[in-house]
């Protein structure tokens, strides 16, 4: 068993958003950053894979059936498994082979020392706080959660052209910022406040930033500034 | 724990194409036949779904990586028990609650005497064997094979205008047409080798028809004549 | 199979505080109102156990030694299941007899018709959000949060004399003041944030009272106001 | 982690008939040749176990109380797992010590570099397709298929003395030759049709062997001509 | 679900030997023995099946080869299980369809009312303490142990014959008898020290008789004196 | 995968008393005493957790409940658990991170090369039993029962003062002496009789001592003679 240094883990959130393409090109894309981090830099990414476009088209449908919100986060999860199995297909023998399915799991691939990818793992959850859970779990050096957009803005900036992006925030001023925010199964965004109150207790440095491979890339092995950086705070 | 007469179950298997919609309407077309199937008349169905449009997506995209024919089976079979989650949810008290996953599951869903929905079972299992071992291990009166054309032909009549239609055909005459099919994941078609010879061990009466509501409701309820009676023998 | 009335489910949120005792008399208490309930008044409890103070044993030694947040929020679900098995040791013929440890369990269990005993189910969830969902999930007429309090103060009644009393609230208010809360493991009260938002998604109608055994009969069987009443919305 | 080259993964399928003498001297010869290849020639054999003369003894007594055919073909897998124990027993040290039970749990086993040995994975396939399967699965650089007769015939060698013999045969041409074989529980023989697309589909270079010690390591060590070669195409 | 008073619960340990024809003749008198103390006298046999002479065959080739004791006592308890199918499917509907394998699953089994069969269920552990345990568990009226002979001796009668009968025996004195008994996998036999602590701590009332139909429903239905009973205490 | 030589590994059984502090710091010494036997010796430890006061809390109020013994065995099991894993995060990186709860698991979990750490593992088994089940399917080269007397003594060296102290004891004069003891969940101590044959049919190198970190680090890499060594025989 290769016991590689837990401080080199990474958890990386990828946006359902990259598994939402017709054919598997911009998946391709970001196996290739993985594979390149995981071999050039001594970095093990762990990744969490959303649901994207097809998990909304199940719960949509479910949802119109009457189904209740658990439930829907239950196909969530699954659909966001599915993701996951393309992005291990992708990257072939780097990645742990099985898609984990709770945090035990978790554990015990990321002792593998490859690649590890999962998705959601319990209703209720949203894959970022699922995220930081696992941040804590592996003790990650570092949470990047890559989304839709640069950063964290104190309004939608897709709405709002004046919205503020902020480089650095506090978990305390995020937790005001998101506490509007609703939680209807598939439409989680950025962090949430289960998210940022795992951040909080267990210190674990983290990045908001957009989901491109190069920014992923960038943040990871350079730390070059991107996005928004979380402060454990007041 | 209802237990109804075993000959009153009917495993129906239901193509992936009613679940291929951008919306819910299909699937509720045929949760209103179902239902009322195991309301009027005092038959269980026992349905099957397959993966449609969404499991082509996620097994084309993965061949593209490189997986292994038997992984993409796999990743068919869970798209399908994401349809057969869509059939229940649709069907709500009247269905059985979990997705069976395996022959021993389905026994005991379908000691609960509601609509049992499952998807495919086994990697290199067609849903139509999987259908036909089904209504092998739960005793069924009937297995009706709904398809995307109206019963077998002695070519296929999408292509070839003068193909001719089978009101009834032997197993053995079946085997001959079939011979030549191929069984990339995805491809499967009408019945299949293990389709029949499980029909043929157990002499389970099959008819295969075009999928319409309508049309499975008149088979179950009157065997009124659609599509073709597979006849056990030579 | 009894297939009871969904609207007869109440959720009811059980503290840790039952189960700390040096014997089982407090246990037995609640037993004999829970079955008292089950019988007389034809409504179904759905019970979620809390940990207590053999889970704050576990957690603070295993915290000790170094252990991540995740595996000991693992811990507190172990021991409040054990506490759920007493509970159920406790009600012998009225109870189902299993502790049911995802949702799909919970939804098996509470078609029997019986008593259920859950404890919590994912690790990073508090007991309180556990209920929320399970509430959601089985289709509760209501969420009863028996908690050390007699219901939601503007601060800790425990520590502020002049602390303010609502008996009615709304969800908006709530997250107001619990922003400030935090999450080690083994620290959850009263309500909290994904409680809430379950609530409001769900518009699950929601009490928190004092864990006295009649005033939980009180309030489930008359309605009678007692504590504090969730309000969704803003 | 061992992780062997995936081109030296030879799946061998084992007739029941090795497990069916009164003590393990049989057995042991198997093993001692399989420990020989696994050794010298950094082979990773992947063998499927048979169910043999126990096997048929619990399918008759159990078909004779009318137990569906699905469910025989459980017991027959049950059996042939027993027979995997008797082999990883044999091989000691050398084998993965735990019998997988379906694809995803013989991929984790192949990764140990050890010798893995399974039986039947899912009723409704023959050892011989779940054999192909699982040569898919693992990547294997060969199927060698060992039976009672020392390879394919145009008729049963055993009954018809004509018989004639093919040193290679094309998938097609075996298509042909088999279609008339039956499927009951227990009876399956040489290579089934399944078995056949699935070889066709992933190109798995094939040969069907009479089982002797020798003859399965001459053709795996040396190629050596024996049996009879199958060629996948027209 | 059909609940069963508890004390019309009767646990029957049946030999390997019933198991061990070559045909199912013998598995088919007891079937019909049960079927009919099931229905007319509204008793619910709870039975666990020994391994008899296949588990003997396969704990014997593996002991050659070496296998560890404890891994021997779970191929015995795997063929047991075989053996629990057989007469599972001679009993047909009358009987629960699976086959339990821990206490809790045989708690659900027992639930349904139906005619419960097990076979061993944890390495180091004779059929006869597994019975024992079973009894205990689904609080059973009487556990009915049926063996090669006709009670318990002072000495073995098939070795000794001028070996005294015990119509009545103590716990204690039992102890004392059994003492010198050797407990290689597959040497078990009559009541055993783990067996008799159960019995004692839950004072199960308990009689060991010779295996024969007639003998175990007379016992049964009829509480006629045959075998030796045993009365906890010194 | 690291493969250490069996004959390294020393079952250690500990007594539930190391688990009843207040507090972790009798967890902390053992768990020093496990990692310097496991760096500096080449021993692999293989420990078996008791369930000590937690356990017996809960079985002393479900039995007040009328729970069934074999019910409360499974609690007590439940809690050794508890307490194994408060040892592994004790233990940090030199335990195998999770639990095995059967034979197999325990097998997988010392193939890591690792300290294993279990608790109980079957209802009806005490932890001795259980430990001696783990020596022989591990293949231990010793088994050390640390427990809270000084090692096996004619009668209750704390209630006589004259009890006798063996230093060497044969399994047969155990059995003679341990004949009386008493069952009841909770109430194991020292060898059992399932243990003293499991011990027996392997031939298991045993001696009870006292529980105290030097003591089992000199008997373990010392030899040195303490507490009472079992004898083989007669």
């Amino acid at each position: 068993m290769v016991v590689l240094d837990k401080s080199r883990r990474v958890v990386i959130k990828l946006s359902g958003k990259v598994f939402s393409g017709e054919d598997g090109s911009e998946i391709k894309r970001y196996a290739s950053m993985l594979a390149n981090l995981s071999s050039s830099a001594k970095v093990q990414p762990v990744v969490v894979a959303g649901g994207g476009r097809v998990a909304r088209h199940y719960i949509n449908i479910a949802r119109g059936f009457g189904l209740d919100e658990a439930s829907l986060d239950i196909m969530g999860i699954e659909v966001s498994r599915l993701n996951a199995k393309l992005l291990i297909a992708a990257l072939g023998e780097k990645a742990y082979p099985a898609v984990p399915e709770d945090l035990e799991q978790v554990t015990e691939a990321a002792a593998s020392g490859k690649i590890v990818v999962a998705g959601g793992l319990h209703p209720g959850q949203s894959t970022n706080a699922t995220s930081a859970l696992i941040a804590e779990k592996v003790g990650a050096a570092r949470f990047v959660n890559a989304t839709d957009v640069d950063g964290i803005y104190d309004s939608d900036p897709r709405k709002n052209k004046g919205a503020r992006h902020y480089s650095e925030i506090t978990t305390k001023q995020c937790r005001d910022l998101l506490s509007g925010e609703s939680s209807m199964a598939g439409g989680y965004d950025l962090m949430d406040i289960v998210a940022l109150k795992v951040i909080e207790r267990s210190k674990i440095p983290t990045v908001v930033i957009k989901s491109e491979p190069e920014v992923i890339r960038d943040v990871v092995l350079k730390n070059k500034a991107a996005g928004t950086k979380i402060i454990v705070g007041a």
